[in-house]
């Protein structure tokens, strides 16, 4: 038995363990939970850790597969997969930026942060001098000079004098934005991630760069309308106002269980970023949504803004800043170019893909500085609508499904099937396809005209719905949970809709999918989704195993470079002027790829 | 007869009139008044115009006296004293803010607003491209980028699809700060001096530069008390936002008012430029005033502050910007730096002094790049305050009084006199010290020991109120109007107070009175004050004639001169940095120096 020490978010933990035991099972006996998708089987590559100190046993099979020779050099490895060999000091905290970033570009995330906060003890007046309490305060922190507006200078007199000229000053770039009583040394940020349906908010360390506290939240928006259609035409009715009170408040709740979780004050919070789609992005702006709906999709602006929280009531520091990722059009938004910045887009010659797949999906392609974006209607049915028994990743939702040896169904949780997610439909279909039982153009075939051979298992499960074939995923707790005709329909549609987004991307780059170097799948759904279904069906190219990672919340990763460097700002606003965006809609080469994609079968990557 | 044409606010003016006539006579006839505070006597100076074409007669003693040969050649004449001679055009706008300029500095106000409007036709939105509004707008604008904050964004789209794609964007610097629909080119600017007693807002066309209206009204302040000290003690028992709502809604009315007299849109005023004292400032701003009531007397801010009209309610362009020009001290505000840049303060080698005498009397003197201000209480006696019969310069106040050869006392508009104000009460001390009525240590005589030879008229005058000497000055329908022993002994205080500021910085640079190459009485007491009465009795040094001028509203003048031009304003804020300012009532020696000034004689002008 030896001790391990983990660096947590809640601070330094020790556990006795032994040796050959994972980082995982050490991690889980000192009850820290480690991010684990994938359940421990090493695929995911979700449960990154940072040695310290001390040596592990060399790293197998899957961690050579994740991690490249530069992560394991920096102390990246995979917590399932890793195992002790003696005392050491194992990081848990600030991971995952930094291998998103190294990922991408190989380059460390160099602290840059957009604010910072100086202490300051102001001189006394004198009656000679004759200079105001702002310029005392200025005189201090020398070059700096006041950020237009009254915001900063209305308190400023009552702030000098509460502690004797103790004061805190908030320094955004080269201007004095706020100043408050007394001496509070934490610099905090957050980046936060707008999803239509989650919301995530990092809170980061901005002196250190480690993130000590995450916090997630429905969008609450979801009240007025599960799809973004449906809040614009809220918005649109009047109701701006109330979706982004709606947002400010998740956001705010956001704020305060990350600080609460961390132990810090969110007004000690000074920055923060933020992303999300454009059109997330414009309803928490307030910005107007109406032409967002309709051809030619135009956004109110895609530039980067910059404002301060107090304009759309965010609960940080009363003069915090918020910096808004550029969107790059009405369907491709901030979240995008989140996920390329973390992606390392542009900085690396050979070919690379990003899919991000929530409300749409959108697809990403880089190879050197060419860099092309195009959105697709596919997010939908993945995330279980349209699909007859489709609902989110929850418990009692089926997210994998075996027909081949055996027969076997999971759930989340293992709890009773209610229903089953993206991650198990593309599964099912995959299994099915395998089997015969749908056909490459997505018929289903009636349970009279399945082939003889086909296990006994499987073919008991071939029901009919109104008339029409019908596949028994679980008999559930309230009803049997079934995977249609028309769900399979469905899911071919979206499938189709991505992987012909992804052919007029690689066309555009004059490229075929063989040369693609790297496949990042961002999302929960590119944790989640079994990568050799997915393949199965067409939905991603053919590609050897370890060219396709899951990147998990690229976005929000992105969300965090933003937070940390005013370069990877830059970066980003670079990246979003730059990308070729594609509108698929009106390109007659989209309908040719997607009448190609509706079948499901491998599309093979030649060329390599 | 010959047709005479004015180029005057309202535009051309034409007016049939005869060789020998002056200007101002024919400008009456035109119905356009001359500001002449002197009557017409060619003592002021107030009254310049400028020749456009066609000839006068010379110019005689009164206009070599008030113009300099640069002045002349430029066309600039009184136009009290300027005889027609034929057929000729006279310009009335845009000239006292072009003379004290060219006065000061000799240079052209080189036009170089801060804000600038663009008319623009933004292209239609494509579906290829994505660019969202606010990008389109950018895009015609080159190098232009958005301003921080949601203000310009949120309103931006309903802008830009109004009159199809029509727009007026205002650009501020090189950031855009709003965009508002079809197309508006005018771009105007209002400059506000903000007087403790009254408000005036000089309209500008930003584009030519010229003067296009101008209002002024009292400040309603006054109904929280006439002075500094009450307004401050009803701001810090919480009436700051009242005081700041009344000076708002006075500038909004005197935005209405010149803007209706110029037949323009109050939305076309773009930018404003603000100067006042330290506490007008600040309570415009909604800053704390409680640090100016106490030692040591603490502005929030001295800096130069921009922002934007809508913070503090504004009625202008939605986005108009506003210019705060930067005060130096308590008490000496941005008033003092804004007439100092009209004086051209820090741009002449010889000795320049300003004294502007408002709510408290300013001091500057500039001799090269040294320039050195203090503020003395020398304000209220001459505004009338602190006299038993002194009120402000209003109809029925006493403006003028002569002893010898014979007693005349005049009344402003000739109406029955109801008291006196600054003027009259210096005219009055003055020719009572040179009758020897009373002496040179402020003693007033008692009747029984008047002088045998002192004229009857004068004799008869000499009263007596509650046991001391007083002087009938005029009957009134009110009630006698007298000058008591102890009115002489208040005018004698203001006067050493100033008088003695005035030795003080001149003490600082090292300088006599005789070296003043200028001596700038700014302000409306400047204007009036009958500058003989005020060398009798020390209250300014017995120059020259020709080295005394008033100027006029300077403070006004500057404001208007950094409306003009960006780089007006960057030499405001060099002055401001760059001005040593003496606090008057930490120096002993300014104690000597009012105990000297105490003496009601002249101050010789040794040492030319």
């Amino acid at each position: 038995m030896f001790t391990l020490t983990f660096v947590a978010e809640q601070g330094e933990v020790k556990v006795a363990t032994a040796p050959g035991r994972t980082v995982m099972e050490a991690a889980a006996a000192a009850g820290l939970a480690l991010d684990a998708p994938c359940g421990g089987r090493g695929t995911c590559g979700k449960c990154l850790v940072r040695v310290i100190s001390g040596e592990l046993e060399p790293p197998g099979g899957e961690e050579l597969d994740h991690l490249g020779q530069e992560e394991l050099a920096d102390g990246l490895r995979l917590g399932c997969q890793a195992r002790l060999a003696g005392p050491a000091t194992i990081g848990l905290v600030g991971v995952l930026a930094g291998r998103v970033l190294a990922e991408g570009e190989g380059r460390p995330a160099e602290l840059a942060p957009g604010v910072r906060r100086v202490l300051l003890q102001v001189a006394e007046p004198t009656l000679e001098e004759g200079r105001g309490d702002l310029e005392r305060v200025l005189a201090e922190l020398g070059g700096v000079r006041v950020s237009p507006g009254l915001a900063v200078v209305r308190d400023l007199p009552a702030a000098v004098r509460a502690e004797g000229g103790r004061v805190s000053a908030l320094v955004a770039g080269e201007e004095l934005v706020g100043v408050s009583a007394g001496h509070h040394p934490r610099c905090l940020g957050m980046a936060v991630d707008v999803g239509t349906t989650t919301v995530v908010g990092y809170l980061l360390d901005l002196e250190t760069g480690e993130q000590v506290g995450m916090a997630s939240a429905m969008n609450e928006q979801a009240a007025f309308g599960a799809d973004l259609i449906s809040r614009i035409g809220h918005a649109a009715g009047g109701g701006g106002r109330e979706l982004q009170q709606r947002i400010v408040g998740v956001i705010n709740r956001l704020l305060e269980a990350a600080c609460k979780q961390a132990g810090e004050r969110v007004e000690d919070v000074c920055e923060l970023t933020v992303v999300g789609n454009t059109c997330m992005h414009h309803l928490l702006l307030g910005l107007p949504v109406d032409n967002l709906a309709a051809m030619p999709f135009v956004p109110a602006a895609t530039s980067a803004l910059r404002l301060s929280a107090r304009e759309i009531g965010l609960a940080a520091h009363p003069e915090a800043r918020v910096y808004c990722f550029p969107n790059v059009a009405g369907f491709v938004g901030a979240d995008a170019v989140a996920v390329m910045l973390a992606s390392g887009f542009g900085h690396q010659d050979g070919l690379r893909v990003a899919i991000d797949i929530g409300t749409n999906g959108e697809v990403m392609a880089a190879r050197g500085g060419e860099i092309v974006a195009c959105s697709t209607a596919a997010g939908p049915a993945f995330e279980g609508a349209k699909i007859s028994r489709g609902m989110r990743a929850a418990p009692g939702a089926i997210d994998r499904v075996r027909l081949t040896p055996q027969v076997q169904v999971h759930t989340i949780e293992g709890a009773p099937a209610s229903g089953a997610c993206g991650s198990g439909i593309i599964d099912a279909v995959a299994e099915l396809v395998k089997l015969g039982v749908v056909e490459e153009n997505g018929r289903m075939l009636s349970k009279e005209a399945l082939p003889a051979w086909l296990p006994a298992p499987v073919a008991e499960r071939l029901v009919e719905e109104e008339g029409k074939p019908a596949f028994l995923l679980a008999e559930g707790e309230l009803g049997p949970v079934l995977l249609t005709a028309r769900d399979v329909r469905e899911a071919q549609l979206a499938k189709a809709a991505l992987a012909a987004g992804l052919a007029v991307v690689l066309d555009e780059l004059g490229a075929g999918a063989g040369e693609i170097e790297q496949l990042l799948l961002a999302g929960a759904f590119g944790n989640y989704i079994d990568r050799r279904s997915a393949v199965v069906i067409g939905l991603i190219p053919d590609l050897p195993e370890g060219r396709i990672k899951p990147v998990g919340n690229a976005a929000g990763a992105g969300a965090r470079l933003g937070l940390l460097s005013v370069r990877m700002r830059a970066e980003a606003e670079r990246l979003a002027a730059g990308v070729r965006h594609l509108e698929l809609s009106s390109r007659p080469d989209f309908y040719d790829r997607f009448t190609d994609a509706m079948m499901l079968r491998p599309v093979p990557a030649q060329g390599q």
